[in-house]
């Protein structure tokens, strides 16, 4: 048995935050859908329902972090409520302040709605608040967009003294903190930190999801925050599309209400922890000339590479060897051959980043910055060959 | 028996567009959700995917159309897809033509992306043509949006010849027909006539919803057309959500290849068809000075009242009596005291009603137009006597 294990091998999929599919807990899923829409409470369940989401789901998530339900609104998605906060609380043209580099997809959506975007240079404690102090002495951003824990990409998770100050920060100069946490139940290792909700709840509208907890199909996310903000919020989601997925978040309800979340998040602090040491395992030992932030949970993790690497020679020698499809997300787009100044990161989705790189401001700082995103690691020590293929043609690129 | 029958009462809900709570098959839709959850391919219900939907209930819906899977996007119910149609195909500016009066929160939507809206006045077989082609002349919309089938909120279907000469006008000219069809399974009387999809299906984009069919709450919406249109609404459906509820979908989708829906429209119909025809001979026998054009299925019926009725008048006299808060819901906002010019239509929202009568075209062209929306009808051949005391204060206010 021991002798079995030191032998044995798997896969670690790198993907685009996307959590692990064995993760999933279907069988009580199924249940509590089942119960959900066939119990007492069926017809409310598939009934149109009020914007803000099913009403008991948001009492008992208002209920654990101690607000009012007027407090919690339910989207379908975390995304999708960053499009109501654009529709509802943003004008084209309005300062949005975000980590650098940060989620594209928010990006995009800021973009969507004319926002002025400025980057906050990441440090492994957070954003540099240097730099805030300095960007705030020029403007005050409606609000400042972070991801205090593990954040993605960069994996870093903010300090409690940067904390304090940005929540300082946010009362003195009157901006909102955004803060989106859907990897904060995941962290593998150290004590939680007290969320900017805790310590600026007047100034933070707070996201999380259900994706990373229960997963993604559910298409449950939630802000809790200003009674006043949400209601705007609510009045975006009506004219967008009436009510909520309701199905999904009876569902939802019906897991937390049998108290099932914490030992699913039990299961997948197991499952996802000893991946991620296995990850900065082999980095270690294959890419030791590379450097990283030695995320304390989440889904995020990203290497940054030394300067006069090409992005041509990156590919090429990761194509070398099978399974080209997955290893080539890894890296850049085909045809760019400027080499990546350093710090450079490896990003997964070149795509969205490149467009991202021509418009606005923390993309343009965040130049040559790419990502290894992870959904998920081999149990066990050893990663799958195929990955450290790729590793070793980062390695091998790197001395080229 | 029968005696029981004649004296038996129950009660019509006047609704805004709500599916009759009784009509939901819960039990049907808890097992499909197991099923869908708890079975082999449960993980990609669970998992991100295609923010085109649901992949098996995109080909079975297909393949009902006689269309490619490539032709088909799924989204959080259909008026989400008319937010992604704003966002992809619409520029600001952009001319829409729609029917007047017409569904408000299309409006809403056309308003948030800067259309210049043009409202088609309606008649009992559809948009009026020669207004249609008196528009076409001075100029071309990026679209026209219709309800062709039991239209909200006048309840008038499109004639065949309104239907040809509709498909070969967006042919000759060149625009987009926006079909909206939720309410086409729900036909209570007469034969069936073939969607603007079936007329020009090059040229028109259907959408649907099983909102009517099995509830609101699986939030599932749909549109049927131009693969390369789609790809653009997928485009802007992965920015906003990324991957719609799957959740949902792959209920919707169990339900479908159980052979489930079928049966499900049947006792829909025999459930509505006899509230509405009770309706009917209500007002006929209590508003015989309202003119309504008598829908042959959906969900909405509208009022046409004569020339110096008073909103004022209206609600004071159907306040007297009980039950205030559902009946004042039929009436317009208080305080507003001009009279309705004729034809004039009890719309249930006036809120949505009145910002919209001061923004844009065809709600200046609708000015005093309010519809009495309905969600179910009492079965039987009597109304509930609340409803009856509506009725019979409009009738007497009328007589003011």
């Amino acid at each position: 048995m021991t002798a079995a294990r030191t032998t044995e091998t798997r896969t670690i999929d790198f993907t685009r935050g996307v959590p692990a599919t064995e993760s999933f807990p279907l069988e009580q899923v199924a249940e509590c859908a089942a119960a959900a829409i066939g119990g007492p409470g069926g017809a409310q369940v598939l009934q149109y329902g009020k914007s803000t989401g099913f009403a008991p789901l948001r009492e008992w998530l208002a209920a654990r972090q101690g607000v009012g339900a007027d407090q919690v609104l339910l989207g379908n998605g975390s995304l999708q409520i960053i499009e109501f906060i654009g529709l509802a609380l943003l004008e084209p043209g309005d300062t949005v302040f975000v980590e650098s580099p940060t989620y594209d997809r928010t990006l995009t959506l800021l973009r969507r709605h004319g926002a002025r975007i400025v980057g906050i240079p990441m440090t492994p404690d957070g954003p540099d608040l240097a730099a805030l102090e300095g960007a705030l002495a020029r403007q005050t951003p409606k609000f400042f967009y972070t991801i205090p824990d593990f954040q993605n990409p960069s994996g870093a998770t903010a300090a409690l003294p940067v904390r304090r100050r940005l929540a300082e920060l946010a009362e003195r100069h009157g901006f909102w903190i955004l803060e989106d946490a859907p990897y904060r139940p995941l962290r593998y290792r150290g004590a939680q930190l007290p969320a900017l909700f805790d310590l600026a709840p007047e100034r933070t509208l707070q996201l999380s999801s259900f994706t990373k907890q229960i997963g993604p199909g559910v298409r449950v996310g939630s802000i809790v925050g200003d009674a006043a903000a949400l209601a705007r919020l609510a009045k975006a989601a009506e004219d967008t599309y009436i009510t909520p997925n309701l199905v999904g978040e009876a569902t939802v309800y019906e897991f937390c209400r049998r108290g099932w979340l914490e030992p699913q998040l039990d299961r997948l602090r197991a499952l996802y922890g000893p991946r991620l040491a296995a990850t900065a395992a082999a980095l270690r030992a294959h890419l030791p000339e590379a450097a990283w932030i030695e995320p304390d949970g989440g889904f995020f993790l990203s290497v940054t590479l030394p300067e006069g690497v090409t992005c041509a020679a990156l590919r090429a020698r990761a194509a070398e060897g099978a399974g080209p499809q997955r290893r080539l997300r890894l890296l850049p787009r085909p045809g760019r051959r400027r080499p990546l100044p350093a710090p450079a990161l490896l990003r997964a989705h070149p795509g969205a980043d490149r467009r991202g790189r021509r418009a606005a401001g923390p993309r343009r700082r965040a130049r040559g910055e790419w990502s290894v995103e992870r959904g998920a690691w081999s149990e066990g020590a050893t990663l799958c060959p195929t990955r450290l293929r790729s590793l070793r043609a980062l390695r091998s690129a790197l001395r080229a």
